[in-house]
């Protein structure tokens, strides 16, 4: 038997009464530390109180599980993980090459960043669109794509910085401001200006745990001690969360109100504010032309337009518009009224 | 001191050793049970393993938070929530008042449905989009949107199903299905057809925790047990995913093949097909006519279309085609060369 057990956030604090049960049961314990930083962990503490030894595994010894899988197969073995287990693709791939081989899994959920972040922003987690991971040692614009598509739909975004635990390597909190802030000045969709409102989260569920909010470019020159940190980058804000951003974050109602000036517009929203500023107009020139001949088209497309648009097909609705647009300017109805 | 213990998904045992600790120094414990049934919990058990009395407080007596509060102005106090803390926004409320009033807070975190659902269906974390709730006793068409917003990224949708444990009402996972097929039937969008593939997770973290995948019409008619039900409905999958989704919960590969004809095509890719025929066409018939008098104006559009999409701007570069299209049709272009 292979049981997953999650070490939660902070180390042998977060293992649930569940957990310890568990490791104190299992005939062999293994952990992997390799994914998230546990600066809480005392592992001699942890071994005390389960009356074994714990293997620490490396990266390579986890990914290919042949040692953890040999002893699966005849004793019961548990493997610590940071978090909650599953996070991470490898437990996953870990789990199902033990199902394949007859193992049975099981697995022991523990507290997890995912849920703690906004538990600890008083955002509200229903609002959290996609999460992305900054990565180290290469630039890609992927996360920055993820925070302006949850920005068009007004969502929050939990950005992950890089761990590389085995090589001693954490992205900090001001590493992964400054790579979106560079993104931004690259690529320059206004996902990311300086003064967009950022929060910090380093060491989350530990005694010294902070939670920071503030104009990215200001958090960029702030210091937040050791890792682990994480980034949420808040969208339209709830009054209460604006609220909760002030009480447990420190963020000045300045960087606050500006904001709104800092909206990125979705593709939906583009489209819906054309559609209306067509149609107004048309409505407006067309409107007292109605009797005129060659108008039945024109007014055929305002009609098909709003159909189109009552369907909730965008597109079509605004090629109707601009089609109905097109014929007004060109197929001399407004030539004729001129020249009456 | 209010300290928000959360109890994880699965009751006692779920119980972090940080938590048991704040209970067992806590003057006074008290316990909201009414935003999550946890079917294993048993608090005369508990009540034992930190030496005191717990007292449940009701829905209202959590809102209005009087008795709480003045009891943490003089004494320490621990808040027994279901989970991981200030996921529900009760708490994020009671938590804003108690800082209002100078009352020193802390959360301490524990198991949440949010990151369990994922880690037991083996689908990645990163990958799903934001969650809704179906509600009770009402009918909203918002968690369907919510899905297709997702389904149209290729991203996977948590659905929470509605507790009002205080009147021992649990939408069920099967009543939860219906109701997403009785919106689909009304609103008909395509985001929830009978075989689109649906995956059922019935008390996560529980000893009798059940994990089931399958077509929604045919999880309808299943029975799941007790309550608490959640829903995930998986957007577009890695093939580990796929695998994973095979072997922890029983989902049929010929449902999973289907579900590559239930695609939802979201608007940024129906702009960009639009574009690309439009595109085509125009130079298709264009192509031949370019020194032709008044190809001009039609050139130019056709190259501002180009422009604005390479720098993302979708909806001029598809109002600039749609000009250019009915410049060739209306100006003459086309019947100069009929006559010819």
């Amino acid at each position: 038997m292979l049981a997953f057990v999650g070490l939660g956030i902070r180390g042998e604090e977060s293992l649930t009464l569940e957990g310890l049960k568990e490791l104190q049961r299992a005939d062999e314990v293994y952990a992997e530390l390799y994914t998230s930083p546990l600066p809480q962990l005392n592992l001699s503490n942890l071994e005390k109180m389960i009356g074994k030894k714990v293997r620490v595994l490396n990266r390579r010894e986890v990914e290919e599980g042949v040692e953890l899988l040999k002893a699966s197969k005849e004793r019961r073995v548990a493997l610590l993980v940071p978090g909650d287990p599953m996070i991470a693709t490898t437990h996953i791939a870990l789990r199902l090459k033990a199902e394949a081989l007859g193992v049975r899994t099981k697995v022991v959920h523990s507290s997890s960043i995912i849920s703690a972040a906004a538990g600890l922003t008083g955002l509200q987690n229903y609002k959290f669109g996609r999460s992305a991971t900054l990565p180290l040692g290469q630039t890609s614009a992927h996360p920055y794509e993820v925070l302006g598509e949850n920005l068009e739909r007004g969502l929050h975004t939990l950005l992950f910085l890089d761990v590389k635990a085995d090589e001693g390597r954490y992205m900090t909190a001001n590493e992964g401001i400054d790579y979106l802030l560079q993104l931004e000045k690259q690529l320059k969709k206004g996902y990311f200006p300086s003064n967009r409102l950022a929060l910090v989260v380093a060491r989350a569920g530990g005694d010294d745990c902070l939670v920071k909010g503030g104009r990215a470019g200001e958090l960029a020159g702030m210091s937040f001690g050791p890792p682990p940190h994480v980034l949420v980058v808040p969208g339209r804000l709830h009054f209460m969360e604006a609220e909760a951003l002030q009480t447990l974050t420190g963020v000045h109602p300045d960087a606050l109100a500006e904001q709104e000036f800092l909206q990125v517009r979705g593709l939906r929203e583009t489209l819906l504010k054309e559609i209306e500023k067509w149609t107004e107009r048309l409505e407006r020139e067309v409107g007292p032309l109605k009797s005129k001949p060659k108008m039945e088209n024109i007014l055929a497309y305002l009609r098909d337009s709003e159909h189109f648009r009552e369907k909730g097909d965008l597109v079509k609705s605004f090629e109707c518009l601009i089609w109905a647009w097109a014929l007004f300017q060109l197929v001399g109805v407004k030539s004729a009224e001129d020249k009456r």
